[in-house]
C-alpha cells in the first residue's frame, strides 16, 4: 500500500450519527488521521454522546441526526441496520445539495432500494469490515479500521465528485476503499460473513443438545470445533437484524452450501472414497489460492481515464474494476480542459493490475494511460 | 494439574510402528520425559526411520512391526487408520502376554471391533487430539501432546494393569489421559472435529465455485470466513480415511447438523425475527458455556475405591466417569491384602469431581473414600 496524507481539499463538519464502537472509532480516526476539525455527532444515548465527545471522537453534540446534517459535507450513519434507511431519507432532506450521506451497514442493496434516484445521487453506502468483540464508544479505537476493507456501493446516480470525496476520506482514516456493487456486496457477504455465522451458530446448538456427547463434546473440544465456532451468538440482537436484512441472499448462500455439503454426505453414504477425496482435494486448493492471494502484493501503478462528465461514469468504472478483482488504492477525479470531460485519476497495485484495468476501461470506451505511480 | 514424575515402574522396551509427525513425537516426548530407555521403531519408509534415530525418537531400528513388538512392553501404531486394524492383530500375535497394544488413530470403535475378545485384552485404542500443520518425523517435537486431551477407549475385556500402564505413560508424556467408550468417543470425534472438516471443506468449495462473488469471496473474506474455513482441506488422503473409517457417526452428525441449520433457515424464510434471534441466543449460551468450562480448573482430590479383581472393572469405572465429564487426572490400581480385591487410586480435579466420582462408583457397588489429593 501506499500512504495517503490528506483527504484531498480540506473537509467541512463532518456528521456522525450514531456513536458506538464504530461511530465512535470513525469520529477519533477522523480527528486523528483525516484532520477533520468539527465533528458532530448523533445518539439517542446522552451517556454514549457525551462520553464520545470526552474521548474526542465527536467535537460537538447534536440533538438530533437532521440538526447533526445540517451544513455537514459529510455524513456517516452508524445506527443499526433496521434505522438506516428512514435515517437516509431524512438526513439527505436535511443537507445541503453537495452533502454526501453514506453509512456504516452490513447490508447494503435494502436501503438504497429504498430511496429514489434523486436521493441515491448524494447517498453512497459503505461498509467497513472492521469490527470489535465489545459494543460502545468506551471501546472505540483511531485505528479500529486499520488496513480494513471499506466497501463503497455507489449507485448508477451517485454524483462522481461526491463518490471521489468519500473514497478519499475512507482512504485518509486507513481503511482500503474498495467500490462494488451493491448486489454483489450483499452476495459476497452472505457468504463470507452471514453464512458463517449460521453454520457457527446451528454447530454450537447442535453440540449442546446432541446427546450423550453434548457435555464432552464441549469440554474436549478440539481446535477446528474452536475455530468453527468462535462466531457462534456473537451479539444476538445485531446479527439478527443484519441476516433478516440481507434474507434473500443468505437464503441463496444456504442453499448452495447445502449442496456442497451433500457432495460430502453421497460419498460417505456411498463409501467412495475417490469422491470423498476429491471434494477434499477441492477444498485444499481453494484454501491455498485464498492464502496466495491474501500474500500478495505489488508496485502501485497509476491508470488515468478520460471520462465524459456524466453521472454514472465513476460508479461504472469502480464497480467494473471491483469485479475484475482489481483493487483501487485511490481515486480522484480531475476536471479537464473542456468542461464535459475530466481525469479519472486511479491508483492500483502492480503492473498487470494496472494493465488489466485500462484494457477494460477501454473496452468500454474510455482512454486509459498506465505508469508506475511514484 | 499436578505433577508427574515417573510412569511408574521401569518401562521396558517400547515399540512405535509409524515415525512420521505423531509416532516421532511421541518418541521423543517418551525419551526425553518419560525415562524410557529403548525405543524401537518400525517403518515403511527407511529414511524416515534413519532421521527418527537421528532426531532420537527412537533407538533401534526394526525390520517390521512384529519385530519390534517382539519382547516390548508396550507397542503404540502411529500408522494410517485404514492399516490399524491389520498391524493391531499382527502385532498382537507377535508381542508378549504382558504387552499392552494402543494406537494414535482419530477414530476408535471399528479397530476394537475388528478384535476377537482375547485381543481386547491387550489392545486398549487411544487418540491424542494433536497434531501440526505439517507431516513427517522432520516436524516431531517432544512437546506437541503438552496439555492435550489423549482419548483412551478400553473394551470391557481390557486387562487393569495394562490399562494403568498405559493410562500412566501418556500422563508422564505430558497428556491428559480421559478414558471414554470407543462410540461416544466416535460420535465425539464426528461432532466436534470430523463435521468441522466437511463444513470447512463445503465452504470452501462453494466460495470458489460461486459466481459472481467467487474471486471477490476469496480475496476480501472477513474474520469469520477465514475462522471457518482453517482446517478445509488439510491433507486430504489422511481425512478421506479418518472420515470414511468414521461414515455412520458423521453421516449421524451432518444430519443432525442439518436439522440445526434448518431452524436459521426456516427463521429467515419468514423473517421471523424472534425466532431467529432465538437461535442466536442459544448459540450464544452454548458458546459462553464452552468457554467457562475451558476456564475452570480446581485443586487435586484422590478417591479410592475398592474393586474386585476382574477384567473390565477398571474400564467400566473409567468410561463412567468419562460420561459424567470427571477427568482422571491419575489413575492406579493396588493391590489389596486378599488376592481377588484390589484398590483403585484416582486423582480427578476439585473436591465436587471427587464427591460426584465416589457416588457414581458407589451406586455401581464400589466402595470409595476421597481426600484432598497433597
Amino acid at each position: 500500500m501506499h500512504p495517503r496524507d490528506v483527504a484531498g481539499p480540506v473537509i467541512g463538519p463532518v456528521a456522525i450519527v450514531g456513536v458506538g464502537l464504530m461511530g465512535g472509532s470513525l469520529g477519533l480516526a477522523l480527528a486523528e488521521r483525516a484532520g477533520v476539525g468539527e465533528i458532530r455527532g448523533a445518539d439517542p444515548d446522552a451517556g454514549a454522546l457525551a462520553l464520545a465527545r470526552d474521548r474526542g471522537a465527536i467535537t460537538e453534540i447534536a440533538s438530533s441526526a437532521e440538526e447533526a446534517a445540517d451544513g455537514a459535507s459529510m455524513v456517516f450513519l452508524a445506527a443499526p441496520v433496521p434505522q438506516l434507511a428512514e435515517l437516509a431519507r431524512s438526513v439527505l432532506r436535511a443537507s445541503g445539495p453537495s452533502c454526501v450521506v453514506s453509512d456504516l451497514g452490513s447490508v447494503k442493496s435494502a436501503v438504497l432500494r429504498s430511496l429514489d434516484a434523486r436521493e441515491r445521487e448524494r447517498f453512497i453506502g459503505g461498509h467497513p469490515v472492521a469490527g470489535g468483540e465489545r459494543a460502545g464508544v468506551v471501546f472505540a479505537r483511531a485505528d479500529l479500521f486499520d488496513g480494513a476493507t471499506w466497501f463503497l456501493t455507489p449507485g448508477v446516480e451517485a454524483r462522481p465528485e461526491l463518490f471521489e470525496r468519500l473514497h478519499a476520506i475512507v482512504g485518509a482514516i486507513g481503511a482500503r476503499p474498495v467500490a462494488i456493487d451493491p448486489e454483489v456486496h450483499d452476495r459476497l457477504m452472505a457468504l463470507v460473513s452471514h453464512l458463517p455465522h449460521v453454520l457457527a451458530g446451528a454447530l454450537v446448538n447442535q453440540a449442546g443438545s446432541a446427546s450423550p456427547g453434548g457435555r464432552e463434546a464441549l469440554r474436549s473440544a478440539g481446535p477446528s470445533f474452536a475455530d468453527l465456532t468462535r462466531v457462534a451468538g456473537a451479539n444476538p440482537p445485531l446479527w439478527t437484524d443484519i441476516l433478516l436484512a440481507n434474507r434473500d441472499a443468505l437464503l441463496d448462500a444456504i442453499e448452495g452450501y447445502l449442496h456442497e455439503v451433500d457432495e460430502f454426505t453421497a460419498a460417505l453414504r456411498e463409501g467412495d472414497a475417490g469422491r470423498l477425496a476429491e471434494a477434499m482435494e477441492r477444498a485444499a486448493r481453494g484454501r491455498e489460492r485464498l492464502i496466495e492471494e491474501d500474500a500478495a502484493a505489488a508496485e502501485p501503478w497509476r491508470v488515468v481515464v478520460g471520462v465524459p462528465n456524466r453521472p454514472g461514469v465513476i460508479s461504472e468504472i469502480a464497480t467494473a474494476l471491483g469485479h475484475a478483482h482489481i483493487n483501487l488504492e485511490d481515486l480522484r477525479v480531475r476536471p479537464g480542459a473542456a468542461e464535459e470531460r475530466g481525469e479519472l485519476d486511479l491508483v492500483v497495485d502492480g503492473e498487470d493490475a494496472a494493465r488489466e484495468a485500462a484494457s477494460l476501461v477501454e473496452r468500454r470506451g474510455y482512454p486509459a494511460s498506465t505508469a508506475p505511480a511514484d
